[in-house]
């Protein structure tokens, strides 16, 4: 099957795949200066907090090239892309990571400038790939082989640069010979388990169930469900975990029933600038992605609406923490900061 | 504001609202045999355990108006009726009434047994709103004031004869002037929380918030939910609940959060012929309705589905069930009995 890349740089600008419009149609956007990069995060064309971190260098990369005076532009460039979305913290690091990066070389001329702020932002874009393959490789022994493994929201390929976190530890079982299959809530309000994870696994041949967010706790009773995989947005220091809404219910059921809740993630989305996730700035979305499906109008009209995008799973839901470096466990003051070194 | 009628009886035939079509269209459905009222149930025309079982009562009624010969006809009419849906008990309660006041009065005219028939039906939509009234005293005290109230899927006037179990409950605590608002989850996939209590509260002008399912941890955890209260289509002997997907979830959730779940259901909702709950069996309706949101599909095709119309809530997070008998509480093998009597 043709892969279908998330994110890519190219000549004519930055290309991905309109997440908003799969799985029924396959549109490719290009993003031809850091604006169209700020407005496709924004608008979640792209999502994903390793996906927005990639996409945020590459838009930080554009907007250097288009540049006349990379001085006055990179801060401006930098904190319009910062502005896109508030809460996962991989925007915020790969953005940090540019302008680190600028302040290095701006010495040099503005074309080695540019040559290096468009290098890294590619290299961040392999590396994030890479990064998957080795947080699959972590996971995928917790993974209990002969059952079902749960997951919340879009943790996959097109939530990276490819492979996925949550999805790829589940690749790699799979890749390990386990014989297990996928559960996956649609995750309302954006439905990115029903449109992207659905798509993802049912491309790669894995067996996918797809279910509303509310049955995850008949099946997490059930007893068929071997553990939940999810991914994250921000961990603070003290492992607590902000991701896609929902997920802190999923978290409370497995836990009532005995099941494992992991937390797969690169090191890019640790904070430990947070003591806890009371810290974590929770992003109100609009109103209309709650009273709308698809643009169909679900709810009488003028309903108050409320739309967390996010919500916070303490610590002591979690299970373990899986990174590119290693599994972290309970206590996680210790273990992340371990992790990190 | 005008009071629509959930169902009523006609000399047209039975008309319900189609609550399928709510909030968008107010479309009223008039079912001319018990056939008609049968794909009303199945097709959920009507649905809400309460009303389901007034629906049936009248079907039975109107197979009966319209029988030539009844002995032949009463058992084919209750059998096709009671085929519509399995979960919720109250269906069966009502044509098993149905059935047996047939038996006492088979001994009258033809015309007299129809007569009798089609005055219990219309007693019964009658009784179930006097029903949900007693049931919204017996719960209103229940209710701390000042605070938010979460509910699941649409256990209103919508989903009985009229005034409603779940929001009956709201509804008393409302005209007792406290001072509440209400959350309401979406209650995906059939949306009755967005469609149909969103627009029976707004009707009622009760401060009401449209969340999707899996915000209800989030706000749960928040502190500002002071109670939940939810419907039931089915209560085994030991206080186990049937209810609408998701409640096991939310009733997690609320003991988690310390958080009161309350059920509130007519007497004829439980089944003290079941000893637990997993005695229950849970109704598993089409893919499509996962699939699809008021016909748009949101899934790749070909996806396989779960789709669970029901969960089973353990006794242990129900903080009280809210009879219009009175107010039971655990353990729910001793009071359940004491209030049948």
């Amino acid at each position: 099957m043709q892969r279908i890349e998330t994110i890519e740089w190219t000549a004519a600008g930055v290309v991905m795949i309109d997440q908003t419009r799969l799985p029924r149609e396959t549109v490719f956007v290009t993003c031809r200066n850091y604006l169209d990069v700020a407005d496709a995060i924004r608008n979640m064309i792209i999502r994903g907090a390793p996906a927005i971190g990639v996409a945020a260098a590459m838009g930080v990369a554009l907007g250097a090239l288009q540049s006349n005076n990379l001085e006055a532009d990179i801060p401006l460039i930098c904190e319009t892309l910062a502005k896109t979305r508030p809460t996962a913290v991989n925007l915020f690091w790969a953005i940090d990571r540019m302008r680190r990066l600028y302040e290095d070389v701006k010495h040099l001329s503005a074309q080695e400038i540019r040559d290096t702020l468009v290098a890294e932002a590619q290299a961040m874009r392999a590396n994030d790939i890479a990064t998957n393959q080795a947080i699959g490789r972590n996971g995928a022994p917790l993974v209990p082989d002969g059952k079902t493994v749960l997951t919340h929201c879009n943790a996959g390929a097109l939530a990276t640069a490819g492979f996925g976190t949550a999805l790829g530890v589940i690749r790699a079982a799979v890749e390990m010979g386990k014989k297990i299959d996928v559960f996956a809530d649609e995750t309302r309000p954006f439905l990115q388990g029903a449109r992207l994870t659905a798509w993802e696994l049912m491309r790669d041949g894995i067996d996918t169930t797809l279910i509303t967010d509310n049955m995850a706790g008949h099946f997490l009773k059930s007893g068929r469900i071997g553990c939940v995989v999810v991914g994250a947005d921000r961990i603070a220091a003290n492992g607590d975990v902000a991701n896609k809404v929902g997920t802190y219910g999923v978290a409370v059921l497995a836990k009532e029933n005995n099941v494992p809740f992991y937390v797969a993630a690169p090191i890019s989305t640790l904070d430990l600038t947070l003591r806890s996730g009371d810290e974590i700035p929770i992003e109100e979305r609009a109103a209309s992605e709650v009273t709308h499906v698809q643009g169909v109008n679900v709810a009488p009209d003028g309903i108050r609406v409320a739309n967390p995008a996010f919500d916070v799973t303490p610590n002591r839901y979690v299970s373990a923490i899986i990174t590119e470096r290693g599994v972290a466990r309970a206590p996680y003051s210790e273990s992340l900061p371990a992790l990190v070194g």
